[in-house]
């Protein structure tokens, strides 16, 4: 297993030299300069990141992480905590909604138990990568290990370098684990410094009083623990979560192999918040799906400085969002690399120019 | 070829039991309620709209029809009269990008001539329903005929209708014409009795000087025609294009046959506010794909009372944003479609319902 930090040591900037390319042939192609906005940005930051003039986007692939967060046993979430292998079972059955947009817009989703708090019936298509059964109550302690959070991450770059290996040209980020929208607040509350009431949300349905008491769950956290926020690893481990770092990982690892990493929503953008604050250039990397609904998703893409290409009232995570973001770069790169030119198809150019 | 008012009068209000049922379904999916936000308003607006309980886009259909405008003649374009029959071909050759996003998405377009100033080579993709050889000159006069403005709007009624036959689950709206965004203003303006400074825009790229021009032509069309707001065949036939008259006949004989039909950018939008304007119930079969550039759009959509799906900063038309709208209203069907229920897939529900 490949250290964090060699890892890192391999992410370089984006080429800006091929940006610069693809602008001048973004500009010759039949439309109007600029004129499919977005799209033409998608384009020109993933020929930035991959290095090639030509990038194709047909290897989708989603990794969605499975775990467990000991913070339930404090009441904060609307689900019983068996949801999160339930929904495992449903992920390999094709029935939840990351299995229906994955395919969709044409992408594989790899399934991964990286810390449920049970052991799940054997199945070709799930991964078994356990740190352990589930963190620990971080109301109390630590959620994990140093050692553990360090495994979690490598266990993501590991994830990401096999599937690499099978092919992949776009990484999307998905997971799955009750309770982790309280990690991933915490997570946001030490890096962006915003009053914790600002960055918690109901999660997957909560009423009023239970968000009060995930406000509170979320503030004795960080009283006991009290993370350091420029140790992104001593933030990890002490209110994080075992998908979180796994994700953060595999956005480490996307990176440092020059493939476009889409982020989904809050728990994708507390991964990407740990891999942003181990390596800043990790961002140039990253393509921010979608804003959800939950408001601590706002304050990181700021945070990040990641602008969402979609806007759908989106809460559910597992990848969704991801798996529509991705298809949107994907038409991107084809405008890019399909379009003929003014002079291909003997259209005029500007009067005016 | 049959009468707008038979048209019109086969509009009905959408189906609100329907509507009523899809909701308790997508709450028995496996995902918290309402997590998939817009995905879940769209399957309800489309099954409302369709009748149908499981109702497939599978058939997604862009009508892209194209024209020219007299009042070029006045300057307002920053590309020349010429490049609307170019792009005909373009379209026809596959190279433009409704052909890529088109493909992307997996819709068929269909191109239509309704008004080219020029004899287009013949081709078997193209549909040629020439109302004539371009607008007049909506400066100096009338831009049509009222005969040519009803003609115009049965011709899209007719597209819709033959291409209905070949089957037509989801429809698109789309359109080339240099000079377009000029009348589109002009239509807004009247509808909106917004100031027209507000709500006109650079086009395909017009600098200050030609946005200035652009204005006080816009002016100057409107005084010498005074086209009346209650009349919508008047505000079309004096300031108006015959693509714009032919697609506000494709969203209303959409709307008949209870079909959903995806309103594309600015130029799209003018012509719902003309089918708005003939019948307001047309609105509830209309999706917005997306808010354009062009600052008229968003008061078009505002007035309709339409919310877009999408914001990627697009101003090319051709139907573009509705190729990638359509991406996103499909997902919404596949997910009320295709998602398992807590039931079919054991899992949790909620423990404090």
């Amino acid at each position: 297993m490949e250290s964090i930090e060699k890892t890192i040591g391999k992410i370089r900037a984006i080429d800006e030299t091929i940006i610069k390319r693809t602008q001048e042939r973004l500009d010759n192609l039949t439309k109007p300069l600029g004129s499919l906005g977005r799209l033409e940005e998608l384009a020109k930051q993933i020929c930035g990141i991959t290095g090639k003039e030509n990038p194709s986007l047909r290897n989708k692939v989603i990794f969605t992480l499975a775990s467990d967060h000991g913070v339930t046993d404090e009441g904060v979430s609307a689900y019983p905590k068996e949801v999160t292998a339930q929904m495992v079972y449903n992920f390999l059955a094709g029935g939840a909604g990351i299995n229906v947009l994955a395919n969709h817009v044409g992408a594989r989703v790899v399934v991964i138990d990286i810390g449920v708090c049970s052991d799940l019936r054997p199945d070709p298509k799930l991964m078994v990568k356990k740190i352990n059964y589930g963190t620990k109550n971080m109301a109390k302690g630590p959620a994990m290990t140093k050692a553990e959070a360090i495994k979690a991450i490598r266990t993501g770059i590991e994830l990401f370098e096999d599937e690499f290996r099978r092919g992949v040209d776009i990484a999307g980020t998905g997971e799955m684990g009750i309770g982790n929208t309280t990690a991933s607040s915490a997570i946001t509350a030490v890096f962006t410094k915003k009053p914790i009431a600002d960055i918690t949300g109901r999660g997957a349905g909560l009423d009023d009083k239970g968000l009060e008491r995930k406000i509170a769950v979320i503030e004795k956290s960080l009283s006991v623990n009290k993370p350091d926020p420029s140790d992104a690893i001593d933030v990890l481990s002490k209110v994080g979560g075992f998908e979180i770092a796994g994700l953060s990982g595999i956005i480490l690892a996307a990176a440092a192999k020059r493939i476009p990493v889409i982020i989904d929503g809050f728990i994708s953008g507390a991964a990407a918040l740990v891999a942003f604050h181990l390596e800043p250039k990790v961002k140039e990397y990253m393509i921010a799906a979608h804003c959800s609904v939950e408001s601590g998703h706002k304050v990181i893409l700021e945070h990040i400085g990641l602008k969402p290409i979609l806007d759908l009232n989106l809460r559910l995570g597992e990848g969704t969002g991801a798996a529509l973001g991705m298809s949107i770069a994907e038409a991107g790169i084809k405008i890019l690399t399909e379009m003929a030119t003014f002079r291909s198809a003997s259209v005029s150019e500007r009067t005016d120019t």
